[in-house]
């Protein structure tokens, strides 16, 4: 072969174990926002290059995947479509494309690939997955419960185990800033700051606060407060300003409307901020132990659709971070999944049409029948091969079945043979398989 | 919005309905596959681009999607990559690759989205999904009767009726040229016209054989004999030469390894060509009443996976034309798969977190549970938006039923109310939606 035989850069190949683990997950993804009530929505891999182009802001436009024009245009080295770079832009498509078509609210889920140009690394890809659940056109905090409700489903169905919701409200941080009296210019530059609290900690926070500009003492009383883990502080100095107040109702309503969830899984934390220029209620991230970062992450963004060149709509919406759970989580073990129920060997051509019906029959059953397809017409190497393949149960009709009228079955566990006529042997392989039926 | 609102030319947008449609014919067919041992396999939705080139001919290379280099190297106005233009390349890649890590024979499935820059029609879509099969590395006829049960399944699971496998062999149409004397010269004109047979018809076809060049005698003899439908006459005109010896042996060895499926379902057909520079061996497609041309094919490429980059192993392998069988079928009704099990309306703030939890245990009994998410506290407008819902059972929360501790359970389709304490509500509500269970 005279290419790299490997996939391109930032893109994997998924053979049979792991397309079964990934497609596990996303199948309980699926199942659950089914039982929201959510829809499924399916757009296509690439959109009009102008959808998705000054959307992402430079460093995202960098990395947009363009594709190329064709025929008499390919020359002109000029794009006219884009891959897929999120999931939000293409509903902000759909959502100003069919309007009143489209159920209100309109609840709907997204899972699928998105390709970006980022430099590959680990767990970092160019091809990777998404999973988004959104809610267009609904006010209430009963809508930003509901995507936390059915996130924290998808999480407790994969097996992650004692992970948080981490909850704030954009609000409650301006109302932070205000009780801390940060002038407002600095608004921006002290947020960003602030959400560095996990990476480089309280002491790098507030040295980072003072080169910024905000005067030392509010700095350092500021990351006091939010670190100390004194709730009550935050929540009397938030209730200062109205911002912090509308904001702290927020993040109470949403608590009471998830106390069904085991406790302690849903936790106000008045540092959290996530993109400044995206949400405008609340916000959330998810983390769990074992996993780097958050796992899963949303919020309300009531402008966003109508920035992205949808129509004026609140929107709130997760998504969760499913390749970050998969590649966190143990891989696929080898052959794992591929118990076999019936291997059929083949050892006398003229017997085979026998055992293709009677496959049939199995499958029929809804057994999965595996047939030796090599050149061997030797036993003991088609057992091996049926061993290989982790079969349950074996066929065999070689020149003595065929005289008889019979097939052999062997259960591979216990070793035993029964011959039997083929018109019979469909109940006793499927016993041997499933067990003996009451 | 200053963009056009629609899916790029030749895409399309799948709302739930379509998307429900799609994956329950995608489904089928996995469910299926795996029966008969086939493993899943994914490759990314790009290539490398020197994998893809020269690989699909002249007319196929310009239908390629090619995708600009990023960075600095944009400018050049050059591709890298490009969107995949069918599973069989990819699979080539992936057999030369993982070599005898895979399974021997490598037995695989295809499900997923491929792109060609053809010009857009009726039925004819730039993104389009794929359904392959492939067996690599076996030389048996019963991969070849393997791949045809399979397929044969998927269209009996996605409720297609009377079709109908053509079945030939390359061996075969060279016997029959053989046995008509056509020149070795014509022999490729000659095939390439007699494909054309369904299209143009018997007197189109002697008409074009004659203009190609050959002897007006010969092109209506030959023409006479495929149409009229003597078997026998063509059976022992095959058997005057090696080549259609071989190839009428294994047409009867297909045949008789797939009596099992319904009579009349598999059939020799002399006539049927197919790809010349592709197929080497057993050559077959389907047709069905009401489906125009074909809605599967497949046959044996021994030789195709060396010629793509990929090792010198035999091969065969089957496509079903999921996207034609989709668009001959019945569109997807408006709604019909969105019945709703249960609506919970939301009359008082404050029983909010009471019915979340409640909807919470339906979730978990498997009920699909959605809540009202609008701006009206008025009953009769909530229960409209359930009836419009389709749900089977509503959750009615007002002052009242606040006061007495209770819930009011309605029954949509008797119209009868229940009042429950919440904690009782489960049951009920799953016996309105499941009925009454023994």
């Amino acid at each position: 072969m005279d290419f790299v035989l490997d996939p391109p850069s930032g893109t994997r190949d998924f053979l049979a174990p792991e397309v079964r683990r990934r497609d596990h997950a996303f199948g309980e993804a699926r199942r659950i926002f089914g039982r929201y009530g959510f829809d499924p929505l399916q757009t296509p891999a690439f959109e009009r290059i102008e959808v998705l182009t000054g959307k992402y802001g430079d460093e995202g436009d960098k990395l947009i995947f363009k594709i190329l024009r064709r025929g008499e245009h390919e020359a002109s080295g000029k794009a006219d479509l884009a891959l897929r770079y999120d999931m939000t832009v293409p509903l902000a498509r759909v959502v100003a494309k069919y309007g009143s078509n489209l159920p209100t609210p309109y609840k709907r889920y997204s899972i699928g690939p998105v390709w970006r140009a980022d430099r590959p690394g680990k767990g970092r890809f160019r091809e990777f997955t998404q999973c988004d659940i959104d809610i267009v056109g609904a006010e209430t905090l009963l809508a930003d419960a509901e995507i936390i409700w059915a996130i924290h489903d998808v999480l407790d169905a994969l097996g992650i185990e004692q992970f948080q919701f981490q909850l704030n409200s954009r609000n409650a941080l301006t109302g932070l800033l205000e009780a801390y009296q940060v002038p407002e210019e600095l608004a921006t530059p002290v947020l960003v700051t602030l959400d560095k609290l996990d990476k480089i900690g309280a002491e790098g926070v507030a040295r980072e606060l003072a080169d910024r500009g905000l005067q030392d003492s509010i700095a350092s009383r500021l990351v006091a407060d939010l670190v100390g883990g004194d709730e009550d502080l935050i929540r009397t100095n938030l209730l200062k300003s109205e911002a912090g107040k509308q904001g702290l109702e927020e993040i109470d309503r949403v608590l009471s409307l998830t106390t069904g969830l085991p406790a302690g899984r849903v936790r106000f934390n008045a540092s959290l901020v996530r993109g400044l220029d995206y949400y405008t209620g609340i916000v959330w991230e998810v983390t769990a132990p074992g996993f780097p970062g958050s796992i899963a992450s949303g919020g309300r963004y009531d402008q966003l659709i109508a920035s992205l060149g949808g129509p004026a709509v609140p929107a709130c919406g997760g998504s969760v971070g499913v390749e970050r759970i998969l590649s966190s989580m143990e891989p696929a073990a080898e052959g794992e999944a591929s118990k076999l129920d019936v291997a059929v060997t083949i050892l006398e051509d003229s017997a085979a049409s026998v055992l293709t019906e009677l496959s049939a029959a199995l499958r029929r059953t809804g057994l999965t029948v595996n047939t030796y397809l090599g050149t061997s017409r030797k036993l003991a190497r088609q057992l091996r091969w049926a061993s290989e393949q982790n079969a349950q149960a074996v066929i065999i009709c070689g020149e003595n079945e065929m005289m008889d009228g019979v097939v052999t079955i062997r259960d591979m566990r216990s070793g035993e043979q029964h011959r039997v006529p083929a018109a019979e042997a469909s109940p006793l392989i499927f016993t041997i398989v499933n067990g003996p039926q009451s």
